[in-house]
Order: C-alpha cells, then structure tokens, then sequence
C-alpha cells in the first residue's frame, strides 16, 4: 500500500532548493509532519498490570530454554534492541529480520516488520511460541509455568482483580503490552517541536530542513517519524541486501512485493544495524542508502552528516520504571524445567 | 583442603540435641560463627569504577556474539543467577558447572567453584575468554572492541585517572570487580545477629538452632554463611550426581578430589538449581542431600522445614545500582561485527 504522500514528497524533492542554513519557519513546517511525545504517566488503575509487564517482559522463563526473555532481543539497556542483524533464539537459531525496538512501539499503527500484528498485545504472544526465538511449546504450558509461580499468581490477580482464573495466554500478553506502553522516549526534537529553537543546534535544523525538503518526511512523520504506514523497499532503486518478499508473504497481493511497516526513527542513532535485514551497521550509510533506495538522492557528506545530526537528536529518556529492574518470584516446585 | 574444623563439627552432630524450641542463647552462640553484613557504600573515589563496571557487567559486547553479558548467567533480576543447571554460552554450548551467583561473592576467599581465582578481579577475566561462555578470541581483541566505543574511553579515563592507557583488559576487570564488590545483600538475618530478636520467627529460630547443632554451620559460617573454605562433598557418603573432580582437576592431589569451595547460602532459596552441577531443584531436596552427604544426617520433615525457613531469611536485598540498569554507550564505526 503506497500511499500518495509520496508522490507528493518526491515532487517536493525536485522543487526543493537546499537548505544552506537555519530556516526562520522550520519549527512551523515541522509541527505539520510531526507529533512531540512526552513521558507516559502510568494511571494508578494500571500500575500493577504495568508491573506485571514488566516482570514478565524480564523473565525467561517465557522461554522453553528458560535463557531468553523480551528483554534478551529488546534489551533495555541498549535502546531496546540487541545491536544483532538478526537475534540469537532457541539453540542459537536465528530468524532472518531485525528485531525492531520496543521503544515506542505503542505509537506504531502495526507490529512486526511485515505489520502482522495489529497491536501491542498480538505481538506480544508471537515470539514466545516461535520455534526459532523463544519456542516455548504452546500456550497452555506458557500459562501452566506462569502458574506454577507463586508470585505470577498473586500479580496476575493485582493486574486483574476479579477474575477468576486471572492467568491466562491473552493476559499475560496484554501485561507486556501495558509494559511496553509507558516506553516512550521523548528527545530534545520534542523540545523543539514545542518551541524551544535552541533545543536543535544550527546543524542539526539544517538536517532538519533536508529531511523535510528532500522528502524523507514523505514516510518518516508522525509522533514516531514513521511506523505508521507501509511502503515498498526499494522504490526509486533495489535494496542490495537480502531478498525478502515483505508483506507479500502475508498477503500474496504482487504490490506487497519488498513493502515493509516504515520504521520509526526515534532512538535510530542506537538501534543499529539497520533495516529488516540489519545489514547496515552506520547511520551514515543507512542514510545515504534510503536516499538512493526511496528518492533516487545521493547525498553530498555534508547533507548526509546534517541528516545524521538531525537523527541523532531522535535519541530519546527512557523512563525510571523501564531502566529498574524487577526481581523475579521465585519458580515453585511444579515449575516445568528448562529445556535445550 | 578439608579443614579440622569438619572435625569438631562432626562431634558436635553427634553430641547435640535436637532443639524443639528457641533458645535464649541462640542469638549469642549465632553471633560465634557469622558476621552481619551491611550494604556497602560505594566511596566518592570509587563512583567511577563502579559506574563503569555495571555497564560492563550487561554489556553483550564482552562476548564475541555479541549477545552474552556477565548478567546473562548472573542476571541480577533473579538474584545472580540464570536458575539453569548449567548456563548456554557461545552458541549454546554448556559447560559442566552451575553459574554461582555474584551477590556477595565478594565475601568469598576465593572465586569459582574450585576456587582457581584469587579473587573477583582474576574470576572476571575468565568467562569472557571461556570458548563455551563469552568466547571473545583474544584479550587484545577485547580491548581493541572496548577502545572503539568512545564511551567506554571516557569511562576508563575518568574510573582510571591519570592513565595514559586507561583501556586495558586488566582494568576492565578491576572494574568489573568493583561493581560486583557493591553486591551485598544484607537480609533479616542480619539485623537478627545485630540483636533484633524479632527479625527471625521461631520456626526460623529453630532452623538456625538446627544449623548449629548438627553442624552445617562447620563449613557454612562467615560473613557470607559459606565461600570461607574448601569441602570434599560426599563426605560421608557420594553425592550421587555428575562426577567431577573438583579442586583435584587443579592440583592433582588425591586429597582435592571431590573438593569444591563450599558455597554461600546468602539468597540460596533464589539460587536454584543446587551444587556444583545444578542437579537439585528445591532447597528442601538440598537440604536432605546435604544431611546425608556431609553429615550422615537424615533430617525430618519437621526438621527439613525448619531448616528451609531459616534458609530462607538469608533472602537479601540489592542495592539500588544493581537494580537499575545502565544506558550502554553506542558502538563505533571501528567496533568489531558480532560473530556466531
């Protein structure tokens, strides 16, 4: 699904003068692209399911292996992602796609590279049953785990009071999901956005500028600069990396040839290696590689350490209760055992 | 080396009555054989090592897949350990030994299972060169990786201050170190031993008799209830798990077969799976084999339990900087790729 923005974007490229300097009516041409986030403020109602979450999204013991948690592939510590070009899973298998950060994944109008999930909480339930990633075997001995731990027990009824059997697959998945939720980073470009001009050095607004004027911003906008749309990889000229069919695997539709969920750009500057196939391993060459791939642009080094400025200042704060650690309840005695 | 003291603890066994309530004294006879811990403040001199350490201790790029860190086996969510029988390395190889936890090993008079570092300095240094754990090829490879990441230069300087060459693999374990050296986790036990008589329950209190009587304490004594001494396990009778030949691998002395440093029960209903092959899942199960095998003891119901609710107040807490965890500088362009 190639929405019309872009053409719109490519004819802006070509009308476009390049920016030599800071642009007086910068901020206002931005805000039209771009929503600022702030930090998610948990509403005491959901304080114990984000808990939970959170508790759940370190635990790997959601892992057949009992080695690999959410936070193994989406590491907290590192932008929520593993700086892998394709993550180690179950006997140190891989899949062939880049695991994408958490971090502000709820702004995202579809999870998963190839959009399959249509939310938080559906993506939540995949990689644990995936045979290459977490492989635990099915749902029913995820849930029975969870419930051979006391201290699951007792969070699950905190997390949703009045329910009977308060452990279950959905929930657990809905937990995680209320976790990842509150990871919204909000950076100096939200400054920015909000009016404080100096927030961005001259540099970094010059990146700014090229970003709007040469069309970036026709698939990198809204409050995540990007994960909002799909778009074909390789408009203008094919991506050299691996083949991989996108969305038409799912859809078998030909247009879904090569088409990916656009990522977001907050936090790019830490979540190398880029793209799907993670085979790009410096901004500067991912940019110079969108320009050539999406607008049939090749950047001068200057324009390129502009653009690269500007995406550096995506680098958002992670929130207090996302960089805390939990500690984790205690496996009871019919807690199933790891297995290799 | 198997002390005299196993000697004397032996007659105590023999010569001791099973206590059926808290004694008065037992708070002073506990004060003969541990020592209380306290959280350990981390000298404005020092602020910067620690810092430095903690971010090595979860970085992934000390292994040379890029995705095992010091945390992965001894994951400070879940009290230093990874709760497996033996941890996944280097393309999920195995080793042949339990991972013991990093809280207050620090306490310990030597490091590893057979005591084979002299302290966390000389431990920290193994894994990351283990072939099955971090399998990095090189300690100059190491230090060429941690030199191409500009934060971990500025780190170095400023936790190293005066160094020309601050980046060394010697001071990234000092570091390492350092961090780890703040992993006490004092518990109610503690404040018990400082004269809160109220901080043990009786059901604990005649656990702890219990440890006394029949002669646990003779090997796990100490600031850190164990980590002071080698033991041969299967003194009185063969621990029936995996053959190892402990400390004897070592020396080659006939004296050292089967004799491993007896390790701390400080958090040990955490630390689960037991012993030197992580064979033993429940502390209940730990127990009864420890009676047998090193005491000729076979504990009853009651007297397992009671011991396992002693144990169980050994349960400590983390200090706050090893619960949160740190924001890893970015690699740079030089920063060796991960390899599988």
């Amino acid at each position: 699904m190639i929405r019309r923005t872009s053409v719109l974007a490519l004819a802006l490229v070509v009308a476009g003068a390049l920016p030599t300097m800071a642009q007086p009516d910068l901020q206002a041409r931005a805000r039209q692209y771009f929503q600022p986030v702030t930090a998610v403020a948990i509403r005491p109602a959901d304080a114990a399911k984000v808990e939970l979450g959170r508790q759940l999204f370190f635990d790997p013991r959601l892992s057949q292996s009992g080695a690999i948690s959410c936070n193994t592939c989406h590491n907290l510590a590192s932008f929520g992602v593993d700086n892998l070009s394709t993550s180690l899973g179950h006997r140190a298998q891989t899949g062939s796609r880049n695991a994408p950060t958490v971090l502000n994944a709820s702004l995202h109008f579809v999870q998963f590279w190839d959009g399959r999930a249509k939310d938080l909480t559906a993506q939540a339930k995949g990689p644990i049953l995936n045979p290459v990633e977490m492989a635990m075997p099915s749902e029913a001995v995820t849930v029975s785990r969870l419930k051979s731990i006391d201290g699951y027990v007792g969070a699950f009824r905190r997390a949703f009071p009045g329910e009977a059997e308060p452990v279950t697959y959905e929930r657990m998945a809905q937990a995680i999901a209320a976790f990842e939720a509150t990871l919204v980073t909000p950076s100096r470009f939200d400054r920015y956005l909000r009016g404080e001009q100096q927030a961005l050095a001259a540099h970094e607004q010059r990146g700014l500028a090229l970003f709007l004027d040469r069309g970036c911003v026709s698939c990198h906008d809204g409050a995540a600069l990007g994960g909002n749309k799909f778009m074909k990889f390789g408009l203008v000229k094919a991506y050299p990396g691996a083949p991989d069919a996108g969305r038409f695997a799912l859809t078998k539709l030909e247009a879904d040839r090569g088409v990916f969920k656009v990522p977001s750009l907050r936090n790019i500057a830490h979540t190398y290696p880029y793209f799907h196939d993670g085979q790009v391993w410096t901004l500067d060459e991912a940019v110079r590689t969108m320009g050539e791939t999406q607008l049939g642009w090749k950047p001068s080094d200057a324009e390129t350490g502009a653009l690269v400025a500007f995406l550096q200042s995506l680098t958002g704060e992670l929130p207090e209760q996302a960089r805390r650690m939990p500690i984790l309840p205690p496996s009871g005695p019919g807690t199933t055992r790891p297995a290799r």
